[in-house]
Parts: structure tokens; sequence; C-alpha cells
């Protein structure tokens, strides 16, 4: 609690306020002068990741409030890079790293995606072949096909990427490991075999420069494969903590559930901005004569269920976090995994849905960019598909809930059910001041509480109507 | 037919190329630019509003297949301020503004909306009172509530304005009338009394120039009132062909119905559009093995009932296009009036349900602004809401269907049944060329065949995958 007021302190600084003029050249180069002064104040360490998720998850999701763009960027550099060097990289691979991107000396990025393979990462075509000769893993992209694309840095941010590829040892497939490989030095010299290529201009998000990679022969270090699970011996000899290879590669990529864990985070307060704008534009602007938008019942069955839907993604949220914060165990984190990755589906769908809402129940105020909603609706619309297609998230979900008899949903209704009974009673006693009081922080500990921030930044609240 | 391919093969000068990287600046000057071009080419006359419907909408929806900016900024200038001079002016008003707005020479905007009064046309409250002893009227904005807002191109790009106003003679309230105003000269120099704000960035339509409008009291002369359907003697004396308050108020914002005519073509055409890339791709991209992501049941769900939806919206809009072609009667204007609301409402939402699954069918392609759809989900959000709210229009459709007895429906479905069974058949048969040949224009007698260009403009199919 105290972090997030120090970090929305620092938000503060004009450099943060929202920008929608810029060249995409220019949000750019902004966005990585946001995110170097947002990392040299050093609000937490990358080793909070294992050490204290609920730290690093309050601080990340801070930057959501500001800019998704901002949020993103640091996503990439942190949560994807750095978290994967943080679980799966040695003691001293940590400690190799994780101090210069603590304060974003060194910034990273995140190489799974390759451009014929998204939701089949098993599939990646990527090979880095041990050459006990030399004691290098030799990195080489065999076609366009499996070149990286879509990393959020890669274009021109990032010094380093944690590559997914398929090790060969000794002329035997071992599967998706991760290799440090630098893609560019301190002033931006590409390093000798990488070559970058800029996806180009996006619908939003336009403040990321998403990238491609082609790997040609590149050649690092033995300590370059990140070795917590696994290792090659100098002379080329592998072996694996978990021999299981479906075992080995569920912990290789499960560096995604922390990133998954921020989306619906994102979601949740995207919904709550747009929600707050669209509410209290609502019970400010009359049509008809004195009659208050918000009065009429279209408007508020659009709203209210919305507002209902973001409370209780909330706290479904709040309980991954708390299994986060738990002590790990085998049940725990197949329960983190499965309700991770279908609340990221849930929630990112949902805030489509109530984001427009917003926009439409604000006119033309919501598709101003200073009210915020709209340039939300395209920052994040990628949600619905990175980190894990929504479609393919839910389909996971739904499998592995009906394999566990349906305990995360129950638990979810019966732990909601109160919440949603005090909502409507106090909904159906002053539905104006409710909602109003409702979007200033009832019964929610700590997220929706920031909703005055967003207040500061719009102007949908200076309509100088009668209300 | 001809006209349309005239204008298509204009649209191929690289200036109407996409362009995603500019400042708002840049691409409200490239706009601005585009437009010019467009008009100097005289591709039809703006009396064609009236004397050949098909003939103006046909060159208009060209427009939205190149950039939905250049479509809105010419909406607004042709089809608002050229209809509205063409249906309510007088033959003398029309031949002193229709040539020079013809070629671009003089660019006008359209003042309806209000900031206080959006939906609420008939609570206008700025004001026009007649002054007999200048014989002129003199137009007032009495508070902020009651500026001109979000009228496009006023800003900076108009030179004229049409503005609704409720006109006082003599003492006495005549309703909502509509008056040229002139805002700037050819330099951009603003009329006396003429005050003008920029409305600033949004979440799309960067192209347009939205403005804010305050009167000074302005004096323009007696002919500066539209005078088909009333007139202002020089003495003061009002008079007016349809004495019935509630049918003058229905003609004088009549305007509205060409427009909303026009949204719901492009709302098709950007279905179109979106569906050519997302179903292409969908059978060209292979994802877990050979599998092409079209053959998944998840995403023949989403692109397929979207397709049928188009074709439908399609075959419906053509529908309200012979009605507005036929000769008028009262029974046809009623039919086009609530025809015309609802599907502009249909078919903007559906539009909006359609791109976003286009979208996400296409993982990150979809979210390229190359590829097209992310940008039309940006620029085209506005259209739930302009010209009239989709809700209120939803509203207005049914209630005036119920008083008709279902006759639009019943029709429409009749129509629609012989189509919909022959799609089915068709996919059945083989659903990855069927749906390949529907989106390059089976059945449909324009609209859809223009696909082509779409696939000229798009990245999605440089894809390098294995089909």
């Amino acid at each position: 609690m105290e972090l997030r007021q120090k970090i929305f302190d620092f938000l503060k600084d004009p450099i943060y306020q929202p920008e929608h003029y810029l060249s995409i050249a220019d949000f750019r180069a902004l966005t990585r002068e946001r995110f170097a002064r947002f990392a040299a104040a050093h609000f937490f360490t990358i080793t909070d990741y294992v050490d204290n998720p609920r730290r690093f998850l309050a601080a990340l999701e801070c930057l959501a409030w500001a800019d998704y763009s901002l949020a993103i960027l640091s996503g990439v550099h942190y949560t994807l890079c750095g978290g994967t060097i943080t679980k799966l990289g040695s003691a001293a691979q940590v400690a190799a790293h994780v101090p210069a991107m603590d304060v974003g000396r060194l910034r990273g990025c995140f190489g799974m995606t390759e451009l014929g393979h998204g939701s089949d990462v098993a599939g990646i075509r990527t090979r880095a072949s041990y050459d006990a000769a030399t004691r290098e893993f030799v990195l080489t992209t065999p076609d366009d096909d499996a070149s990286k694309y879509w990393i959020g840095g890669a274009a021109g941010t990032a010094h380093i990427c944690a590559v997914f590829a398929q090790l060969e040892v000794a002329g035997r497939e071992e599967g998706v490991h991760v290799f440090l490989v630098p893609l560019r030095d301190e002033a931006g010299r590409p390093h000798p075999g990488v070559r970058t290529a800029d996806c180009g201009a996006k619908m939003g998000l336009n403040g990321v420069d998403n990238g491609q990679i082609w790997l040609d022969d590149v050649r690092v270090p033995r300590e370059a494969m990140l070795s917590r699970l696994a290792t090659v011996s100098p002379e080329g000899r592998y072996s694996s903590a978990l021999p299981d290879r479906g075992a080995r590669f569920g912990a290789t990529v499960g560096g995604l559930t922390m990133g998954r864990v921020l989306i619906a985070g994102a979601a949740v307060t995207a919904s709550a901005i747009g929600l707050t704008v669209a509410i209290n534009y609502a019970h400010a602007r009359p049509q008809f004569g004195d009659t208050l938008i918000g009065d009429y019942l279209t408007h508020q069955r659009r709203l209210y269920p919305a507002l209902a839907a973001t409370y209780a993604l909330h706290f479904a949220l709040d309980r991954v976090k708390a299994l986060l914060a738990a002590p790990p165990t085998p049940a725990r984190a197949k329960a983190i995994h499965v309700a991770s990755s279908g609340l990221k589906a849930a929630a990112s769908w949902a805030r489509i849905r109530c984001l427009q809402d917003c926009r439409e129940c604000c006119g033309g105020q919501g598709f101003a960019a200073a009210n915020r909603i709209g340039p939300l609706l395209n920052d994040m619309n990628v949600d619905a598909t990175f980190e894990g297609d929504n479609t393919v998230l839910m389909q996971q979900g739904a499998a592995a809930e009906l394999a566990l008899g349906g305990v995360l949903t129950r638990a979810g209704a019966e732990s909601l059910r109160g919440l949603v009974n005090d909502l409507c009673r106090r909904l159906g006693e002053d539905r104006g001041a409710a909602a109003r009081t409702l979007c200033a922080g009832f019964g929610c500990p700590d997220h929706l509480m920031w909703a005055p921030i967003a207040r500061d930044w719009t102007t949908a609240f200076k309509y100088p109507g009668k209300a």
C-alpha cells in the first residue's frame, strides 16, 4: 500500500501525463524515457518475483494507471525477461543480470513467440546446439517462419533477449530451454550474427517497439543457458532436475503466469478507470430536460453489471495473488496456472465489453482521448491474444476445471455471493450515490480506491452541465 | 459501377496509401490534402444527393476503403453540409454554394450538436433572431453548454458551417432552422464574432479536426437561412410550407438519413475488409502441426456467422438504397427513416463485434496496423454514437416497427432466407474454398467484390506459412 502510494506520487511527474499527439517515433522515445526514470527510481527488485510476488505485482500494476505502453515495456523487461532469469537462472546468473536490470541499465526482452509459432510454444524451431570444442551454444534461426516475432522491445530498446530454443546436445534433442542472447550494445550496435527488424505500427501500444529477431549462428558461452532446471556440463553432458520432458516444458514456459496475472490486473484497472469516468459522467450529464443520462434504464443496464463484474474479477484476482504468495506446492502451482490463465482471458474479454460500453455511454466524450477510455481500448486490445490466446486459455481452463471437478468455480462463487448481495442492496437504496461511492473504493482493499487518479486525468468531469 | 472503378483507380495514388506513423498535426494535414485532391477530381456533384442518391452514395462509399478520416471529413462536407443545402436550400442558395463546394474550394461543416445537446436536437439553445432593421439574422451562443461541439472540420478545415439554431422572428419562437454561417476566410482568419476551439486528440479518426464553435452575435444576411421549407420576409414575416412544427422539425433534421446510410455502408465495408483478411489468414496459417487455424471450430464459429451477418446487412442496406432512389412518398420517407436509423445501429454494432473477432482470429497480425483491422476498430468506434446514439436509434426503430406491425422485419426476413440457405449449403461443401469465394464476391452485386483492394493493402497474406 505504501509502495503503491510512493509510485503514484512518483507518477505525478509531468512526463507521465497522457500524451496523444505524438508520432510513433516520438512516442517510443517518450516511453523509453518514462521507463528509464521509473527504473532508476528502483522501487523494487526483480527477485521480488520469487521472494515477494505481491510486492512485485503491486509495483508493476501501478504503471497501467499511467500508460499501457509503459506498463508493457516494463512488464516485458521485469516480468518476462527478469522473472524468467530469477525463476530459471542459477544464483550466479541472477547476480550477473538482476542488479543492472533493476535500474534499467541493462534492458531485456523475451524471445518466445516465433512468426510461425504463437500458441504452439512446444513447436518453436529456433535451435541451440552445444559445441563442446568451444564450450559455446550456437543459436540459429533456420528460416523466417522461426524468426522471433512481436518481441516487445526487440526493435530498438532491449540489450538482451531471453531466447526460447530447442536444445541439442551431442546429437540429442532435449526440448525447449532458455538462453540469454545479447542483441545490441549500449550504443545500439547489433551483436554479431543478430539481425532485428521493426514489426511496425500497431492499433495501439505504439510506445512499445515490437521487433523480429533472426539469429545467424550466434555463439554464446555455456553460462548463457539458464541453468536452474537443467545444465550442460563443459564436456557436453546434459542433466536436469526434472527428467520428465512435459514437466520440464511446463516449468520452462511457466514464466507467463505472472504476466497473465498482471494482464488480468490491468484489465481490472482499465475497467475501473472507464467505469469511474462513465458513471460520474452519467450522474452529471442531463439530456432531454433535467433527466440525467444515468437515470435511463438503458444506461444502468450497461454500466452496473460491468461494475459488478469488475469487482468480482478484482476479488477473484486477489485469490490468485494469495495463492502466489503462499508457499508453493504442486496442487497450488496447478491451481495458479489454471486460475491465472482463465482469469487473464475472462478479465480481458470483460474489459473489452466494459470499456466499449463505457465509451458509448459517454458519447463523444468517450471517443475523446483525454478521457482515457478510447486510448485504453486501443492499447489493450492486444491483451485478448498475447501471453496466450484467450480462446485457447479458456479451453485449457475449462478442461482443467472439469478434471478438478469444479473446485475453483464453486469456491469462487461462494466467496462472491455475499459481495454481490451487498452491491445489489446498496444500488437499490440510492443508485447515483451508491455508484459513485462504489467507484471511489467501497469494499475494495486497494485497487479501485485509486480511481481519484483517473479523475485527475480526465476532462469528462469538466463537462459544464447542470448537475 | 463504372464510377466506383474510376474512384478506386484514382485512390491508387500513393497519397491514399495507409499511413499510421504520423503525429496528429501531420495526419490532419495529409487528410486535408487527400480530400482536396479527391474534390478537385470532381467525380460527382452534391446535387446528386437529391437527383441521383445511388450515385452520391456510391462515390462516398469508396472513400471508406481508403481511410475513414477521409471518408468522414468528406461525408461532413458533401453529405451533412452540402446535402442539407441541397435539400433545405432554395435554388439560389444551391447555386451560390454547390459549385465551389463540389470541387472543395469552399469547405463546409455541420453545426447541429451542442456540448449540452447530443441526442436532444430539439433542445439546442443556439439562437438566431431576425433584425428587420438591418435585414440580418443575429446568431448567438448563450453559454458554453450551447456551443457547437464535435463539429467535424470546425477546428481548422471548414470555411462555412450549416448552423442549427432556434429561430426567433418578431418575438415569436419558430423552432430549429438552418443558417449558413461563415467561420473563416480562405487564409484561415476567423469571421468576426466567431470563436472556435479544437476538440483535441481522439481514440481514432484523428485526420478529422473536430471543433467547438461559439457565435458572439454573429450577423448574417437574410439569405443565409436555408429557405426551401420556411422563409422570413424582409419585413420580418415568417412563413412555412410545413406549418406543423413536428413535421417541420423532422424535415429539418432529416439530413442525417443519408449520413446514416453511409455509416451503415462503411460498417459493411469495414466488416468485409476485416473478414477478407481474417478468413484468408485462417486458411493460410497453420498452428499445432499442419492444422490450419481455419480448421478449428472455435475459429469458424467466430468468422462465419459474422460473414453471414455482413452479407445480410449488405442486402438490407441495398433495400434502403432502393427506397432512397424511388420517387418519394410519405410512407416511403417513414420507412427510409426507420430503416436507415435501425440499420445504422445494427450495422455499426455488428461491425464492432465482427472486427473484434477478426482482430483476435488474426492474433498479433490483427493488432498490426498494416493489416487494417485494428485502425478500422479505432477510427470507426465513433459510429456507435455519432449521427444518432445507437441505443436511442434502436429504441426509435423498435417503436416504429411495433407501430407498423413488423412490416419491415417480415419483408427483410423473407428476402434473406434464400440467401442464408445458399450460404449454408456452400459452406457445407468445401468450407475453405467457399469462404474464400464468398469473400471474393459471391452473390454480391457490387460491394464485397472490392475485397481485392483490401488484399493489396495488407501484409497478413504475406505471412510465409506452409499453405
